[in-house]
C-alpha cells in the first residue's frame, strides 16, 4: 500500500511562501491543502489564479479578503485541520506569535530566517543537519545567506580545509517588489555589528564552523556577493577546491568566460534554463575567479535571495514528518523534482 | 490531411531570439529547426541545454563554438535549407547585413525594432495590420516601446478617441545581462530629438496616427513606463475610455489597489503567474491612475521591453506565411498556446 | 543712518534648512541668529562646526543635544525672542505645528511646501508674486518642483505662450542623506492621482496658469526632470520660446553639445563652478532639445530638489519683512550674493 | 627675499584635474600657469568660467576649441614653456604617451594612479614615503584605493599592528558624469583575479606590506567602501586600533550614532562641512564598527574616488621640486590650506 502524501499548508504567501507552494506541489509524496494570508493583493491574486485553496488569517480578515473576489477556502483553523505540517513564511518575527497557534493544533512546523533559533531550538540545512531534525515538532530554515555560508563554508569545512574564515557579505537591499519605497539607492551601507548575524547564525547549524562575517547591504536587488577568505590548515591548490566545490550538492561553479560576469547574467542564466520564477536554488561559485594562495583560498560566489531555501524547506518537511530518513534519497528526490543542479548548470556541455 | 508545419530558424539567440525559440516550440502548427548564433557564451551554451539544435553563423566561428562544448549542428547555410522563415534576432543594425543572405536562400525572414522601416517597407503589429503582410516575403515587428503605443493609442485611435495624442516614455536603460557596465546610473537622460524616433515608428504601422513622442532613458532594467495624453475629438468618460482598453487585445488592466505600485511590482506578479522567464507580453495599463477630463485622457502604462513582442513575431510568422489569413485566429491561438491574456491577470477574481 | 539687519532664525536644519541658513548669512541686509533642531546628529554637528548658535526645539531635547558635545545657545523660545522672522524648514507637516508657535511668540515665518497652501494663505515664487506677500505674517515657499514649473511654464504662460500645458514630473526618489534605507530602486512608481498636486499648487501662486500635471518617481537622487508640452494659442517658433527662457530669470539654457546629457553632467557642472554644495539655484532648459512644432512646444529641464527654492526664501524674508518693496531689487540682490545666474551658466564664453 | 612660486600646469581638466588646479590656486607656495585640455565641452568651460587660462593639447584642437568660445592662451607647448611641474590628469593610459612631451620640454610630472608603476619607477603616497620623492623627476600618485589602503593599512602596518592583512573593496562603478551610459546597475561585478591590482599597487608604495584585496563594483557613485580582516602578530584592543587611526593623518573617524550610516550620509557631511565640490580628502574609519577579537581586527572604511589624491599631489610637487624636505611641513601647509582634517571631522564637539 503506498505511503499517504503528507498534508502541507503553507502560511504567509510572500516570495518564499509562493515559491514552497510550487515546490510542494510538485513533490510526489506530498499534497498542498492549501495556503492562508491575510491581504487579497496581488500576490493572494495569483494564488487563487493558480488555484491554490486560500485561508484567511487571521480570520477577521476573511470579509475583506472576499469582497475583493477570491473565493476563500475558510480560515487558518480550517487549514490547520486538514494538514500535517505547516511551512511559516510570514514576515521576520511574526513566526514567533504563530508557533503556539500551531502547537495547540498539533502540527509540525518549519519556520524561516528571519526567526531566532531558540524558537525552535533546531535550525536546518539539509546537507549538513538532515538527521537531527527527523521526527522533530520545529525547525527553522535558516536565511539564505546563512544557507549560502553552510553550503560553501560548510563543505570545505567538512573537507577539511577550514582553520579560520572570513566573509564579507554585499547583501542586496531588498526584493524587487518591496523596491518602491524601501531600498538602499547610490551608496553602500555596513551593519554596524561586526561579527553580522550570519556568522554566528550558521554556527547554529554546524556548531565547530570557524568563521567570522561581515556585512553590508548595497542597491541591488538580485541576489547577495558574498567574498570569503579562508585559511587553511596547510598548503591547497585550486584544484583541490574546485573538486570539494564540483561534488558537493546544490553548488554550481559558473566562470566569467562564459559571459557570466556579475550577480545579473547569473540570473538571467536562471530564465533562460526555463527556471520557474527565474530562481536559482544553488549557490553559484566562480571557477575562474576562485583562487589558493599557499595556505589561504579566496573566493567569489553568489546567493539568490529566496530561492536557495526552497530545497531546504521541503527537505525540511520530509525530515519533521519522518517521510524519508535517508538524507541523500530526500535530497535527490527534491533535486529531482525542482531540477537542482549540483556541480554545474551546463550538463550536455562536452568538456575538455 | 494535416497542414505540414511551418519550419522556423531563429538567428541571433539573443534576449529576443531566446524568447521566440520558446514560442515557436509551443505551436501546433510550427517546428523549430533550429538557432543560430555567433559565440558559445552562457545565452547558447543555454540552448543547447534545452535541447535546441544549434548553428554557427557566421560560419568561420564553427571551430571555435565546437571547441567549447556545444555539439553544433551546422552552419547558418545549413540553417537556411532546412526553413521556410526566420526569425533574425540579432542585434540592431546586423538584420540589415543579413537581408542579402535570406534573400538569396529564398526564405522569408522577420526583422526586429532595432532594423528600419525601409528595410522590409513593411512593419507589423498584429492587432494593427496583419492582412497587409500576409504573404510578404519581409517585415519588420517593430519595437517594445513601439508596439505599445500601436496596441494603446493605437487602440483608442481606431475607437474614435484620439484627435491628437503626446506620450513621454520613461524608458528602461538597458537589459539586466548588459547592465554589469553600459548602464545609466542615479541619473535621467533625454533623447535629444523631439519627436523621438517612437512616433514616427508608430506611424509606419498606422500612418495617420497623430502622435509626437518625447523620450527619455532611467536607471532601471524592469521595463519602460509610458504617460499619455491624449485630447480627444470630443468629451469622454474614464469608463468609455477604459471599456476600449478593456476589449482591447493584449492589454491589461492593474491597479494599484492590489500592490502593483510600480513596474517591479507588475513584474513580481509575472513571475507569480508563472510566466516564463518572468514575462509580461501584455502592455499593463493602471486603470486607477487612467483619468479623463473633458476631452482630454491621460493614462500610465507598463511596456516589458522585450516580451511585447514576441506574440507580434508568432503572428508574422503567420501572416508572411500565408498558415493563417485570419488575424483573429492567428492571435488567438498565439495567445492560447503563450497564455497570453487580455484585460485582466486576474480572471477567476469575481468581480461586483 | 543704515537700516537695522533683519534678524532670521531656522527651524529645522535639515537639508533646505542648512541651504537656508548659509544663503542668509551671505546677504547684506540679514542676520542669522541661530537654528534650531531635535537632535545632535552630523547634520547638527556641522552646524555648530561651522559656528551657527544652535538652540534646542523642543526645549526638552536640550539635556540630549547638550550631552552630545553641541555648545547649546538655548531653547527655541530663546531664538523667538531673537528674531524677526522665522523661516521654517521643518519636515512636511510639522510646521502646521509650529505655526502656532510663531504666532504667539509674534514673529513672521515662512514656510516650506511640504505644509498645504491653507496653513498661510499665501504661496510664493518670487518672480510671480512679490508683490502680494508684501508686509504679511505668514508665506509658503512653494515646492521645489512647483517653482520650477511657476518659473518656466509661468514665464512663458506671461509671455502669451500658454492656451493650456501638460507636465510630465519625473521625479527623483529621495534626498541622498535618505538613500540608505527609504529609496526607489530599478523601478519607476507612478503617482496614483492625476493631475498630481504640483499642478494645482501651481496655481495657488498663479490661479489662471492652465496646466496638467502627472508625476512618477525613479531610482535618482540627483533631482528631477520635466518634460513638459505646452499648446499654444497661436504657432510659435523655437527661437521666440528660447528668447522668452533665456531672459527669464533663475532659468539657464544648457546643451547637450557641451556634454551636459543628463540629470547627472549638470550637476557636475555645478560643482565645476563651485557652488556651494554643489547646488543648482537656477532651472536648467535644454535649449537643443527644446522644440516647437506649429502650435505645440516641447521642452526638458531639470529641477534641482532642494537649491532652487533657496534664493525664493531669501526673497520672502524681504518681502513679508517690508525690507524691499521692489521685487526686482530683492531677487537682483538675491542672485548677485548667492551667485544666481539667468540664461546660461557661461558667461564669458564668446558665442557666434 | 621670498622664494619663488613654483609654476605648475594641469595637463587633462577631468574630475581630478580640476579639483588639483582649485588646490594649487590655494598653495602660498604654488602657482597655477593654466590647464591644458582637447575639448571645450562643459568642464573646460567651466575653467574658463573661472578664470583659469586654457591651454589646447593637442595643438590641432586650438581651432575646435576656440570656435567653441573660449579664450585660449595657447597650446600645450606654450603652457610647458611656462612651468616647473606638470600634474598629469589624463585619461588612464595616456599619461605614458605624454612622458615622452613633458621630458623633451624638461619639466618635471606627476602622474596619476591610471599609469603603470613601471612609467615613473616612484608610486607617491605623502605619508609613506615623501622623501623617497624629493627631487625626482617624475612620481606617480597612486589611486584612490590604493591611497586609502596604505593610509589605513599602511598605518596600522607602521604601529605594528599588521602580521596579514586581506581588503574586500566594495567600488563604486564609475563617476556621477559619465553615469549617462557607462555604469553598472542594479548587479555586483567581481574582478575576475585574486589579488585585484590595488594589493600589489600598495606594495610599491610600502614593499613589504602584507596584503592582499579582493575588489568588485556596485552599482553607485559615491566612494569606495573597504572592508579590512587584520591579522595581528599579538592580541589587540579595539582602543589600541582607534588611537593608532584617531592620530594619523588624513583619516578621520566617523559613527553610525551620529546618522553617518553609509557611504551618502558621509558625502552630505562633506556638503554640511562647506567642502569644495562636496570633498573628502580624508578617508573616513567608522570607529563604532570597527572591533577586535583576539589577535583580529576587522574594519570597515570609506575612500572619495577622487578628493583623496588630491593632498597627495599638492605635496607630490613639493616633493619633486624641492619646494619642502622635511614631509611634514609640506603636508601640515596642504592639509591647512584645503581643510583637510585628522581624527574626526568634528573639532568642535566637545567630547565626555
Amino acid at each position: 500500500m503506498p505511503k499517504a502524501k503528507v498534508k502541507v499548508g503553507i502560511v504567509g504567501y510572500g516570495m518564499i511562501g509562493c515559491r514552497c507552494a510550487d515546490a510542494v506541489s510538485k513533490q510526489p509524496d506530498m499534497q498542498l491543502v492549501g495556503v492562508a494570508d491575510s491581504v487579497a493583493d496581488y500576490r493572494v491574486k495569483a494564488a487563487h489564479e493558480l488555484g491554490y485553496p486560500i485561508y484567511a488569517s487571521p480570520p477577521e480578515n476573511y470579509e475583506a479578503m472576499a469582497k475583493a473576489g477570491i473565493e476563500l477556502s475558510g480560515i487558518l483553523d480550517d487549514l490547520l485541520k486538514e494538514v500535517d505540517i505547516i511551512i511559516d513564511a510570514t514576515p521576520a518575527g511574526v513566526g514567533a506569535r504563530m508557533k503556539p497557534i500551531y502547537e495547540k493544533a498539533g502540527v509540525k512546523a518549519i519556520f524561516q530566517g528571519g526567526e531566532k533559533h531558540d524558537l525552535t531550538g533546531h535550525s536546518f540545512v539539509a546537507e549538513m543537519n538532515y538527521e537531527s531534525a527527523i521526527g522533530r515538532q520545529f525547525t527553522r530554515v535558516v536565511s539564505c545567506n546563512t544557507t549560502g555560508i553552510c553550503r560553501v563554508i560548510g563543505s570545505l569545512f567538512k573537507a577539511g580545509l577550514v582553520e579560520r574564515s572570513w566573509v564579507i557579505l554585499a547583501r542586496r537591499t531588498t526584493d524587487p517588489w518591496k523596491a518602491y519605497k524601501g531600498a538602499t539607492l547610490n551608496t553602500m551601507v555596513p551593519e554596524t555589528h561586526i561579527p553580522s548575524h550570519q556568522g554566528p547564525d550558521a554556527q547554529t547549524v554546524i556548531p565547530e564552523l570557524p568563521i567570522v562575517t561581515i556585512a553590508a547591504k548595497g542597491p541591488y536587488t538580485v541576489s547577495h556577493m558574498h567574498f570569503a577568505v579562508i585559511k587553511a590548515p596547510k598548503e591547497v591548490s585550486k584544484d583541490e577546491v574546485l573538486k570539494v566545490l564540483g561534488n558537493s550538492r546544490r553548488i554550481a561553479l559558473v566562470d566569467t568566460a562564459d559571459g557570466l560576469y556579475d550577480l545579473a547574467s547569473v540570473m538571467e542564466l536562471m530564465k533562460l534554463l526555463g527556471r520557474p520564477m527565474g530562481d536559482m536554488w544553488e549557490v553559484a561559485v566562480w571557477s575562474d575567479i576562485l583562487s589558493a594562495n599557499k595556505d589561504e583560498i579566496y573566493l567569489v560566489y553568489q546567493v539568490h535571495n529566496l530561492a536557495i531555501v526552497i530545497p531546504e524547506n521541503i527537505d525540511a518537511i520530509r525530515a519533521l514528518t519522518g517521510l524519508e530518513s535517508n538524507p541523500a534519497k530526500s535530497m535527490d528526490l527534491t533535486d529531482k523534482t525542482l531540477g537542482v543542479r549540483s556541480g554545474s548548470f551546463f550538463k550536455k556541455v562536452k568538456f575538455g
